[in-house]
């Protein structure tokens, strides 16, 4: 129940929200959701809803949809698609589609050992892509920062050559982030607040969030693919391990933003000493950085192959690292009883020979495992989980709050 | 907004919440909560408020208030308190209050060496309790279940002499417990897939739910006294260890009903066997029987006296278990970001040596300690949090929906 009536303009917001998702929950159904090409799903292909069968499922007039439906149009949020020709009497309505040439979301990440940026547009659909592999620690914040501000640049460049509006960017850094965007901590790269919009010079005005990049991970994860567990844990493997928490649908930020710090959870509390300053956290043992040094490769992507060659000395490091994983993960399942654990990063490659290990841990130590099996698959997003999920948060602000997007382009 | 019009039942519903929850906040205000009688509040005690103060506060008219309030006092939930004296002209109004002889809440617990029953009234005050210590290990669970009976019986025996209507009971238990109060396993009482309502033969027609005893007493200690931080973890020290998360000022019960399993979660991989089958669960350092054994002491109440007088054994014992229970509780910080640490259980008379140990290990293990301070504390309700979180739970479904209450005494 609302403390008093509903103002007009609060209604039209409301209104124009229930009219874009109309068209938003047909394009999901249709396999066109925030997934990458690898992903292509199946299933019946309604046509897109009308302007009329919009009205019929929202209950709100026809007058008033029509209305609704022109303003999204002129704004660049829905396309009219023409009908397929049709036997018999009456013309076919036209479809509402998702505009797939009007705002976009830019996704940036910055990582320890790469750059990434994409593009993803209103539908979903992922209209450019770049990653730049090299390490990052040896730079400073700013040069670091400027080399991702000239990323975004190229990617705004290349999504305005496809009609695209760019509408705002989100960065995803692998530490703790305030809400104003500053890094506090991000060890693995050596940082210590920077201040991430003030470094990227905000972008030339576009609207920039930054955020934990295993919390962007799972919410890519969250919105990716068909609907999955409502509680799942994100297992982000890189130089460092981070966690997105996901309760009930939401990703879970913690009291003061700093949750899922899965990689200092302690494995064996006098266990080596890890660059926070305490001993046997999880990322000494399950880390990117220990699992080549166990395996002796010298690059991730080196691990997959010689896994699959056989090569007993990487399968031995891999089981290890689950092994460690498992129990951490293990302990999570015990305090949240979540129902997935989804491993991402560079342990979506090596789930094959590191889910065993994990499934093996939870068995053993989940106190509820006999009833409740949880299910530990690999990420669907991959390495790219946590660029798509920056991108797609940006999206999702607009389908969340139409009337913003059309506010900005009226003036 | 709602979908459509607000029934007129729904409605009276509602505004009975809305007068009950005015003359409960008053009622709290005054330090009347769900506190033991250790607590006493402090603060301004302003006049309970009038029908008028109850139609200004809402928004309802007076005749719709006046006709709310007079079912609220003809179903036993509010009382009319009469006015103090006072100068000048008009005549005072009188003043409400939750009534201290309507229903009652009882609570029960079944814990591994002591059985425990209170009664709580509307108004927070705690009008019986009483503990029974025994090893509940020898006896079968049926036998157990009719020792509670009985207890049930006597607790409401003497609420009833008091002009009290117990409106409910809800038990705690120490293990895995379905909404439908099967106890699927209690691993320190040796139980599995016990039918608690069925055992307690419903005590003669008395709704009862049954729930984890650490997710109780959780819900007691958010409700006990001023309020606290809105995200914490309680964690129940008995001879095992569990714990009840809030989140955001809400117990967290996660997927399926099986959070908080604190005394699984691995302290050292492998360390010692574990009832539950596992190898060095926190339970195995940090739960009462570890420390009696470490300590050489009998009993639990003769740890506080003897770490009083300085014994050396015992003060490194409970050094030892605090640093494992730190580890342990450091991890749950890192994953969730929690704002403070309640200590309950045997775990509150003993905050006082175990304390320095959990907030060491939080300092040096939490990424976020520097920034962040976690607050490590004793609980306020000490052993009787389960037991009055039980009987308050009671109460509050009363406060949450009054006309449920007022339709059972109308039949």
């Amino acid at each position: 129940m609302t403390d008093g009536p509903v103002r007009q303009a609060s209604l039209r917001e409301h209104n124009l929200g229930l009219v874009l998702r109309q068209a938003a929950s047909w394009s999901s159904r249709s396999g066109r959701r925030l997934a990458g090409p690898r992903q292509e799903l199946e299933g019946e292909v309604a046509r897109p809803p009308s302007r009329a069968d919009i009205a019929a499922a929202t209950s709100l007039t026809r007058a008033t949809v029509s209305a609704l439906v022109d303003d999204l149009i002129a704004g660049g949020l829905l396309t009219e698609v023409g009908p397929a020709p049709r036997a018999g009497a009456g013309r076919p309505a036209a479809g509402l589609v998702l505009s797939a040439d009007g705002p976009a979301g830019l996704g940036l990440e910055i990582n320890v050992d790469y750059l990434a940026a994409c593009v993803v547009d209103l539908a979903g659909g992922v209209r450019h892509r770049e990653v730049r592999r090299a390490d990052q620690r040896p730079g400073r914040p700013d040069q670091v920062l400027a080399e991702v501000a000239g990323l975004a640049a190229d990617a705004r460049a290349h999504a305005e050559r496809q009609g695209l509006t760019v509408a705002g960017a989100a960065v995803a850094v692998p530490g703790l982030v305030t809400p104003a965007g500053l890094v506090r901590l991000a060890p693995n790269l050596g940082w210590r607040d920077v201040d991430v919009p003030d470094g990227l010079d905000a972008l030339d005005g576009l609207p920039v969030t930054v955020d934990n990049e295993a919390n962007l991970a799972a919410l890519g994860e969250l919105h990716a693919g068909p609907t999955g567990p409502a509680s799942f844990l994100y297992v982000s493997g890189e130089v460092g391990i981070g966690a997105g928490i996901v309760l009930q649908g939401a990703l879970f930020r913690g009291a003061r933003g700093w949750s899922g710090e899965l990689g200092h959870v302690a494995v064996r509390p006098d266990g080596p000493a890890c660059r926070c300053g305490a001993r046997g956290c999880l990322e000494q043992y399950s880390g990117q950085e220990a699992i080549l040094r166990a395996a002796g490769v010298g690059g991730t992507d080196d691990l997959r192959p010689r896994a699959e060659a056989g090569e007993s000395v990487v399968l031995a490091a891999l089981a290890e690292a689950g092994a460690a994983l498992g129990v951490a993960v293990a302990g999570v399942v015990n305090l949240l009883d979540v129902e997935a654990v989804v491993l991402g990063g560079i342990y979506a490659p090596l789930a094959e020979w590191l889910g065993p290990a994990v499934r093996a841990e939870i068995g053993q130590r989940v106190l509820t495992a006999a009833w409740s099996p949880v299910e530990v698959r690999p990420s669907l997003l991959g390495g790219d989980a946590a660029v798509m999920g920056a991108a797609g948060m940006v999206v999702r602000a607009i389908h969340d709050h139409p009337a913003r997007w059309l506010a900005r382009v009226a003036t």
